[in-house]
């Protein structure tokens, strides 16, 4: 069947389990008291600085570079999303650890972590969410990635595939115009590759 | 001064002006009904399909590209942010229509619109927040962008500056280690022009 919303209804802070709004006040640069809204996440572990980190997985092939990526239908936006596989972080793992366990549960590929990068604010003014990007090498010819076994929740339906990075930006233009929505994280990424080339 | 966050405190849906927290519920592709917890801005015009525009304004040198940023003070980080030139679409505005006023507003730079973005989703199982990319051109040689006079409102304080395109995420990494906070659309981006170099 095809996931669709059928209802939307404002949700009391107070009966929220996953997100919270919350009011800051502030001193500005100017000495001047104000007061800001934001959004926040509850799932930050106590300690970390990041809510999850987002996995670059390239897959070198004879024929170029590929990069792994995932289709997941998204409440908020009512659309089949095409974004970066990705996931929070748990008490006490490192940003590495996070990568391999979320992209073996997702996609079932067994990965190794190369780069992790700074932390990344996904929409300053509006929200604290962030994360790190971790790249990934994938080893292709080990027999765990041959027969992918992924290990999703029961409310998670993630479909898995992959493009030339060549391509993404080409690629995220025809995906809007087929109706799938676009993560920004990811496009911004396939604009980069582009505005390089 | 030094901008700095004095005190945080929950705030109630129904006092928030912004910003509010919304319940979806939904059927999945498995035909089963859940709910979902979203952020949303209150802002988006109605009949607009998206929030807000960023820019990507590249200033040719005879030493190479390089792209125009912007620091700023974001009370939901407590920390100065790097990020590209951005707002929010008025009503009845087109992308590339918000992504010249805002420029001009927040830098002074007078520029013309090249190319525009699908939508780009900031965080889609978070929020619904959404903004399309507008590449534009800056003619340097114009007497306009000589005499840059930006029009800030009287709570916002913006410094502009550039950087070479070549060494965006060389930067990138060195602002962090400086305490900076990063965009991460302006980040991915970077990160994907280092992926393609
Ligand atoms: N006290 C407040 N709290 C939250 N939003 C506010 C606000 N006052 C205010 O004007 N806004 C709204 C109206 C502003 O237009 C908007 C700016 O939000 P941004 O995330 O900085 O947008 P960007 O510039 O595109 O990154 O926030
Ligand atoms: N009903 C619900 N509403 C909101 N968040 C929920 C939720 N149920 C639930 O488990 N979560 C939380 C817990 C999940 O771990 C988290 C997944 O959020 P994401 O934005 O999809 O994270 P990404 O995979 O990194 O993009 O949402």
């Amino acid at each position: 069947g095809k996931a669709r919303v059928i209802s939307t209804e404002l949700l009391p802070n107070s009966e929220a389990e996953w997100k919270r709004l919350v009011k800051t006040t502030y001193i500005g640069q100017d000495g001047v008291t104000r007061t800001w809204e934001h959004a926040e996440r509850t799932t930050r572990p106590e300690g970390s600085a990041f809510d999850g980190v987002s996995v670059v997985a390239i897959l070198e092939k004879d024929t170029g570079r590929e990069i792994l990526l995932e289709k997941q239908y998204r409440p908020p936006l009512d659309k089949i999303c095409i974004e970066l596989p990705a996931g929070l972080v748990d008490k006490g793992e490192t940003a590495e650890q996070a990568a391999v366990r979320e992209l073996k549960e997702e996609t079932g590929y067994v990965a190794q972590a190369l780069t992790t990068s700074p932390i990344m604010f996904n929409d300053p003014g509006f929200c604290n969410t962030n994360f790190k990007l971790v790249e990934v090498s994938v080893d292709m010819s080990l027999p765990e990635n041959q027969n992918l076994k992924p290990e999703l929740e029961e409310n998670e339906f993630i479909e898995v595939f992959h493009v030339k990075l060549d391509d993404l930006w080409d690629e995220c233009v025809r995906w809007e115009a087929q109706g799938y929505a676009l993560d920004a994280r990811l496009a911004s990424f396939a604009k980069g590759i582009q505005i390089a080339q």
